[in-house]
């Protein structure tokens, strides 16, 4: 969902208050298409989900939908039979509020774990934030589905399909990749152009390859993850096959990568945002092996947050992350700086090396100098401020 | 090794000062048996392995062995060819000191990774320790070794075996599964035994296992890990089968458990020491893997840091770690407190449950209901000072 002229034709959102933020914000946001949608969604991988998760996931194996029910301030989660009873309600009472059928409506759910929903409120809500709708509340249905986010997430993009412009937006919601206090990542991401569901689930696992599964802030998975995608066709563009497909997946895959950059940026306590390039892994998944293990090591993660080219520690990362690797053949360098040639370390390089990674962006560049095997991940440094915030007790 | 009367038979132990510690302290030490011992080691898993690692995988393969040399203040790891080379002078040099064959000495290093020992002043320091070898020098070692520890890490027990009385000593090293900047975890066991080198190496397999195996800091493996075991028979009591290797196995578990305890107390930032044990789950390498991504899961060491029982984040991390859960099946206690039943939180258990999690040691219990797999897992807390303290710059 985006602002303004972006806005996908033919989708519309709004919100509610619930009562289930402390701060008395709307807490609810409807999104719906005024006429039925290709969907397709991505779900968590953890093995424990929130009942929102086992209902959309059921939902959308017809591969079409008309509305996305979210929640924040309750994940639903751990919350056994009555949870689910739950959540099968909101999609129901969203499909009344709507007149849609209730097989077209999908649910997300974001915040406290093993907290029952209000569910009586949460209904009251779908049904006010169903009495406003407007093709115009990107930005406040952003505001409501966050949790501990310091910004709203919204981006918005539009290309070209023959001679049609196909608008696509897209909300997001995340501040560490899992806080299960408050849990966690959710993005939707609505389009106008006619794509069948087939097609459209094939765009998005490429562009959440490249984008939500490309970032870590602490390597945590969360009971809730779900990004859903809906294609109404409301732009006359029909996207089925070869290059129409390339664009539109295109556009997609940059536009969830910046969704995905707005949520590391925002990463408890962030101080800088740090992209992982490796090249010549005998693989392209060794190579995201070895990209996630370094990214995601909490010594690394220390150095990085203090400016140190520690390139031992990235050495050993790799060396742990379970790939092909052969020390003397590895070359590393930060911010076109070389720090590592050989597997040893590049003399004199430790002044350059520093000031390249003074900055709130930081680039690190890995070739294992085996293959052809490349991939990119983009992390958060670990700061103090992060433990301080996620050791407060929480009530 | 360990101090006065337990000290086993036939070993002794000798340090140096090579100028590697800029606080001038030992930093090199020498530990000897008067005859050849049957010898035993395990290494880091990691793939990015230091020299004297390479040097001493090699050298133990022949299963005996009368010396082990080991330097602190620089790891001599990534450090190319010349660091293979200065690894075996360190053999040769404590082979030519002792008066032993070289094929029976092992070598290990722990220090900053990337920086060349100071060869000539190593060898130099060799001859000093040889020169001073004694039985009781066990604590002197055990401070050789030091790199950010805290405090020396020495251990000793004795078994009958027989109508023998065998003794068992040890020291280790380590404050962090990893530092690279000074890494890393080594531990030598020696004991009088008799016992084969086939036998030793199963002894110490299973005490790793339920030890150096079983605990946890920030997570890493580093490059130069490794714990030696050696038995000479100097007490008379042969072991070879049977109840006697029962007994012994079980003393020798004992004191790793010891070591590797203190290795987790020392650990850096470490406030809350933490035992992990999972039981109920369908296999004992799925409890490992639960207990591990419990225990390494980052929000959760911030609760355990904040004393906060957030079972949301133990049930997220135990569906994130790769084994069969299912939700409704698993209960969790801490400190005796039961915190969720049936996947669900247990209603006014908060209280008691931030009262169990008050103190140095917590003890977290999680039943997946599915099988008879069990496994414990050790590990410190993540506090801001470990991220302080590996954030600081390092030169």
């Amino acid at each position: 969902m985006a602002v303004g002229a972006c806005y996908p034709r033919g989708f519309s959102a709004g919100i509610a208050c619930c009562g289930m933020k402390r701060s008395g914000k709307a807490d609810l946001a409807l999104f719906a298409s005024d006429r039925p949608a290709s969907a397709a969604g991505v779900f968590t991988t953890n093995r424990v989900v929130a009942a929102p998760v086992t209902v959309s996931r059921a939902q959308i194996q017809a591969g079409s939908a008309r509305a996305i029910v979210t929640n924040s301030g309750s994940a639903n989660a751990c919350t056994g039979d009555a949870g689910r009873r739950d959540a099968w309600t909101m999609v129901h009472a969203a499909a009344d509020a709507l007149a849609v059928e209730p097989s077209h409506v999908l649910v997300a759910s974001t915040g406290v774990i093993g907290v029952p929903l209000p569910i009586d409120d949460v209904v009251t809500g779908i049904r006010a934030a169903a009495a406003g709708m407007a093709g115009t509340h990107g930005r406040q249905a952003a505001n409501a589905i966050r949790t501990t986010d310091a910004f709203p997430k919204l981006a918005h993009t539009q290309v070209e399909i023959g001679r049609t412009t196909v608008r696509i937006g897209g909300v997001a919601k995340g501040a560490g990749m899992i806080r299960p206090d408050m849990a966690t990542t959710l993005a939707h991401v609505t389009m106008d152009a006619d794509v069948p569901h087939a097609t459209l689930r094939r765009v998005l696992r490429q562009a959440v390859a490249g984008s939500f599964n490309a970032i870590s802030v602490d390597g945590c998975t969360s009971t809730n993850d779900c990004v859903f995608m809906l294609a109404n066709g409301a732009s006359g563009a029909v996207v089925e096959s070869g290059r129409r497909v390339r664009l539109l997946a295109g556009a997609v895959a940059e536009l969830m990568l910046d969704l995905a950059k707005q949520v590391v940026r925002d990463g408890e306590g962030t101080t800088r945002v740090c992209t992982y390039t490796v090249t010549g892994a005998i693989s392209a998944p060794e190579a995201r092996a070895a990209a996630r293990g370094v990214a995601e090591n909490v010594l690394v993660k220390c150095a990085l947050h203090g400016g140190d080219p520690n390139w031992g520690r990235i050495l050993a990362a790799l060396g742990a992350a379970g790939v092909h690797v052969d020390p003397d053949r590895v070359a590393v360098a930060v911010g076109g700086v070389p720090i590592v040639f050989g597997g040893a370390g590049v003399l004199g390089s430790d002044h350059d090396a520093r000031a390249a990674l003074d900055g709130a962006e930081v680039e690190v560049a890995i070739s294992l100098g085996l293959g052809a095997g490349s991939a990119t991940v983009i992390a958060s440094d670990l700061s103090p401020d992060y433990v301080e915030f996620n050791s407060a007790r929480t009530s």
